[in-house]
């Protein structure tokens, strides 16, 4: 977990742009598993948070002013702000100018990483074909709630998910549309599997690694694809759960492939024009929890891990002018 | 290990082929680790073999009498012969007459199970693309020995083997030509492979699952391929090392692709007619260990475990007439 003391607030004064920099307010950021991996101490696909850096993570930022082109006081951008209320865009930083109209808590939902890493695990790492049997772990997390409901558009057969309590159980199936779920706090995961999946597991949309990685593993029907989304069962534990049974892709010739969305930059509009149409028609519903106040970053990171939340989990720091 | 309490040995009267059925000798058996798969509890990619039964194993056999069409006195069939002296082949059960003029032993090592496989892995799984770096396990073995040499002849950049002594490393460099190689048994693989590959590796070719394939994991290069072919290392644990760093997958883009050859069975003849040009000209190397006597086969069976051989091992039973 991250504790206060692995964190200090410091006050500074705001800064002021010099030439080819922004200065924005940060509005609101996202709360993603990802943003704990990047505070361990090695590298992993960026490289790690130093001591005494801000904080990284994604959000929306207004513009306050600017001495770069394409960015006038106003503007709502998308980019790595980080857990501070002013961000000073300089360089090569991330940042997009989003189009009016859309609400700041959909930017970093379902049309931000959560939403766009969904699409892009459904529609191209898992080469999902009609009636196939998918599960999805972390299910009624922010990718994973997204994830099973296109899977059950594209055609699934069978769409189980995997959660952490007998409340978000009901919610993937009453109201994502679900066939089952199975809670791994109160059930046996790999009992249940077999007994939901009796021909075995042809998609896992994975976003938890560890035990219930291996609990798939232990099903899989023939030519079975897992998407390696996240593994946040690992990125708090110092001595990880080690996976038994990899093996098993060889006896079903199956694959495990890892994807990023950092990969998909270029085509996130595809992605966001693909799920606007399912949004408009009700066909996908997503769940945002905003918790006010940039001092609450910690704490709110943290519950991505003891797994209380439901959806997306945002924390807002300011409002817009 | 398999040991005697394991196996019984029975003396029957050779029996006598009914309408479709072939009546062969055995002479010679391929000792492979998926033997030791197919002797666990648990069904594989085939039925376990059941108490009782003779263990299962590929090999060749020739025909004594046949009143099947398609078979005559004296051919050589390649099929799944088992652990006998005589073999009664019945209904579908594979067999294919094998054209004269090869070797038996060639038949059963770089034009059987274990060459062929090393050619789709290479061929088919890798994807394989010129200048890369792949590490190949069980580098001295009979798919690990022709793997890492048809990498190099594919223009990988650089091969890494692993194996279990310094007389076995010095085969693979010697005489087959990887750039080096690494011995797991004296050496820390993570170590050797941190400094031998530092820009990580593009390519692994898995023999042996387990502790080294969490070490391959840890020095991945964006976008690798494994190549899952086996698991040696797993196959005779009560309770198998778990590999604790399946996230890398997602951190580097990663795939890993669980194969058979028994999903290549009518590609074959292309595998061995791409060997074979190879084998006449000299560019690859391969060895056979023949241990005479079918008494013999469980202890056979065990050297795969201990690492006590080099290149393929065979138990001759018969010679043919």
């Amino acid at each position: 977990m991250v504790t206060e003391d692995c964190l200090r607030r410091v006050e500074e004064p705001v800064p002021v742009p010099a030439a080819g920099e922004v200065l924005l307010r940060v509005l609101s950021l996202s709360v993603d598993p990802t943003n704990r991996v990047w505070m361990r101490e090695a590298d992993s696909y960026l490289p790690a948070v130093e001591i005494g850096e801000v904080v990284r993570a994604a959000g929306i930022a207004q513009v306050v002013e600017s001495r770069r082109e394409g960015f006038a006081p106003g503007d709502l951008v998308l980019g790595m702000p980080g857990w501070q209320d002013y961000w000073l865009l300089q360089g090569d930083d991330l940042a997009n100018v989003v189009p009016p109209g859309l609400e700041i808590n959909d930017l970093l939902s379902i049309y931000g990483s959560t939403g766009v890493t969904a699409w892009f695990g459904i529609e191209d790492v898992c080469d999902l074909q009609p009636g196939e049997v998918v599960v999805v772990s972390g299910a009624a997390g922010g990718v994973g709630s997204v994830a099973g409901q296109l899977a059950k558009i594209k055609g699934a057969g069978l769409v189980v998910g995997i959660a952490g309590s007998d409340e978000k159980c009901r919610w993937v199936v009453d109201e994502l549309g679900f066939d089952a779920c199975i809670n791994y706090k109160a059930e046996s995961v790999p009992d249940r599997l077999a007994a939901l999946c009796p021909d075995g597991i042809d998609v896992y949309f994975d976003n938890v690694g560890g035990e219930i990685l291996e609990a798939v593993l232990g099903n899989l029907a023939v030519g079975a694809r897992i998407a390696c989304c996240g593994a946040i069962s690992t990125y708090n534990a110092d001595e990880p759960v080690g996976v038994r049974n990899t093996d098993n892709l060889i006896m079903k010739r199956a694959r495990m492939q890892g994807f990023l969305i950092l990969d998909y930059v270029d085509q996130f509009l595809d992605a966001i024009l693909g799920l606007a149409p399912l949004v408009a028609e009700g066909r996908i519903t997503y769940a945002t929890q905003e918790v006010d106040g940039l001092e609450h970053a910690p704490e709110t990171l943290n519950r991505l891990f003891t797994g209380d939340h439901t959806g997306k989990l945002i924390v807002k720091v300011a409002d817009p002018t």
